[in-house]
């Protein structure tokens, strides 16, 4: 074995497909985002543009709250847990989180994870293995997080079509009815932007006695009069066994977790790996997400701009007759079809019209799909629009 | 399938056996630890007491040139990173982390994620599975997030004897020279606290092909001229192939990273879903990590200290006959061998003495083996050290 060309021409056939990943090397400027600073490596230097795709959805990540929450929790505990959440690893801070994200979901308890794919990746892996026998019904859209998770856990996987209940629920008749079951869905896809029918996926598992598990880390603090996602706009929070989210979109922070009842989460809590075996985030990013999460409780108003801005934003790209994929959410992604082409796009965006949306192509979304996906905050002004779909119309001819 | 059933039955089976985890709700002092606030939520209300068992083995975490990193890159850049690397995710201050990294054993790329835990599963899971027909052959008492990811891989793995190069290499002999392999170890075991004989195993891994990975988790910071780890201090870090480090125990911080040729990391950083599809970790804490690292670099009297305290409590507990389990390393454990037993001694030091050891107890260490766990840093006194000792002798009476 030549391990040196083994890698070699695993990254060449990259090079080849046009999916060979660059990561921009920014400086986002808080109390100024989108604007950042974008080194170019190629030698054109340090460039001011605009971030029109961070999931910073609504700016949380520079709210004065947070970054107060966030220098308040470093000065009493300092930087890191300093261990596990088991040995030594547990503040205080932790504790109130906690507590604080089964509230955001009226569910007795919660966990906190190291990040949002952690908890998808553990919860599914540490259920589905120890359910005796369990079967996993999986959306054939599900994110990357739970289909490892899945997999790591070595159950029968049965993939439904994509948000069908119907489909769902022919798999689910064919299965025994003493036997586990978790059906594991997202509320909103973050590639596509269309949302779930949860009622209708929660009903339809019910009537077969599955656990239901739902990933809503592109809705929570998005959605629902406080911030709870799809499923607490829908009212059917309760009904839903499971519900994961991320600390690191709509909330500006980094971490994720689970919330349920009680006897599921300590559970999780004692038999995870993932979990067990992992430093606990800081306390000062504990403290902050609890900054976030407590103001978008309260607070509408980011949220009513959120979807004010990406209203705007979609009407003028349909009106430059780009073409915009229609979602029925807050993602606006635009088909390019082409992985050398999206990321000619983006390239260009970047250095004639110093705009930042990063291509998106394979294994991120299917081939032929390759996109610019384009997140518009309440932090984008109505300019910044206004020159955001003139670059893209230059750039599209 | 009643599920309520079966989590409350798995979840008293841990009673039952003495293993149920009750994490201690701590406030750490910056500034001031080891001292923390210790909530007792069984009516104790709050309890100043001592902190004898965090992995923040130098104190770092309330180092003031690491808080004021912290605090200096929330302000510039703000909380989070706002999305996964790809995708908005990369700032500047991860690029200078990951160098830093790379600088710190010699390597010419580093790759950072967002915990020691996920570095491990990600990196493994990804060689293992993406090397055809890979064969690894893995320490027997590896960390669980190493095990993860091997078990991930879908791999073959061949265990050998625990720091035994000749095991190693009668494996490796039995296997076609052509096949791929990988040689999976730690430098400093954590609950045991030995030391691996990295030139040896090294060696034969050279000799059969094999690439070897060494997680060096408990012992980057503290260990070689600049806290390189057992690699940099046994002049061998450029013969070991991948190393494997994390930014949350001596760096007192959150993160995990590798270091290895530019062509691995590449292949990792392009191929990993546990690197891809996550959130990058904040830029204040990339910006925390980087000065930590910088400084124990420059300065050795942390690790001097470190040490003379580690032997003046080593040196302390065995004149006071308790049941040291001598290592060669920083870390001290008293074995117990029984978990009701250990956490029962846990309990009352904590309680009565306000000494805060966690039991550490099944899956953390086999069976039978319960065991505290002791570790002195710099921030103990030689009076923390006498109290610690003489508390421990009137519980173990």
């Amino acid at each position: 074995m030549d391990y040196r060309q083994f890698f070699d021409a695993q990254l060449r056939s990259l090079h080849d497909e046009g999916r060979y990943r660059v990561f921009a090397d920014l400086e986002r400027h808080a109390g100024d985002y989108p604007r950042a600073t974008w080194r170019d490596d190629d030698g054109g230097g340090e460039n001011e543009i605009t971030i029109w795709c961070s999931n910073d959805y609504l700016g949380m990540g520079q709210h004065p709250l947070v970054l107060a929450a966030m220098a308040e929790g470093m000065k009493q505990y300092g930087a890191g847990a300093g261990g596990t959440r088991n040995i030594a690893g547990t503040t205080h801070a932790h504790v109130i989180l906690e507590r604080e994200l089964a509230d955001l979901h009226a569910k007795p308890a919660a966990l906190l994870f190291s990040s949002g794919y952690v908890s998808n990746w553990a919860t599914l892996a540490t259920l589905a293995s120890r359910l005796p026998d369990c079967v996993v019904l999986s959306d054939a859209k599900n994110h990357a997080s739970m289909i490892e998770g899945i997999r790591g856990s070595r159950a029968k996987k049965i993939i439904f079509r994509h948000n069908d209940a119907a489909d769902l629920r022919s798999h689910l008749s064919a299965l025994p009815a003493a036997q586990p079951k978790i059906v594991v869905f997202e509320s909103v896809y973050s590639m596509d932007g269309d949302i779930a029918p949860i009622a209708d996926i929660v009903t339809v598992a019910k009537q077969h006695n599955a656990l239901t598990y739902l990933d809503e880390v592109h809705a929570v603090g998005m959605y629902g009069a406080r911030g709870g996602g799809i499923s607490e706009r829908d009212g059917i929070a309760s009904e839903v066994d499971i519900i994961e989210g991320t600390l690191a979109k709509a909330y500006g922070v980094i971490g994720g977790y689970i919330a349920a009842a009680g006897n599921i989460i300590d559970f999780v809590r004692s038999y995870a790996s993932g979990f067990i075996f992992t430093t606990a985030l800081p306390p000062a990013i504990a403290a902050a997400a609890t900054a976030s999460i407590r103001h978008l409780k309260e607070s509408g108003a980011e949220r009513e701009q959120h979807r004010a801005r990406v209203a705007e934003v979609k009407e003028k790209i349909k009106a430059a007759s780009l073409p915009l994929m229609e979602t029925a959410s807050h993602i606006v992604p635009l088909m390019v079809g082409d992985p050398v082409r999206c990321k000619a796009l983006s390239d260009r965006l970047l250095r004639e019209e110093k705009i930042y949306i990063q291509p998106i192509n394979y294994p991120t979304v299917d081939k032929g799909t390759e996109r610019l996906r384009i997140t518009p905050s309440p932090v984008h002004s109505s300019d910044d629009a206004d020159r955001l779909v003139a670059a893209l119309s230059r750039i599209w001819r």
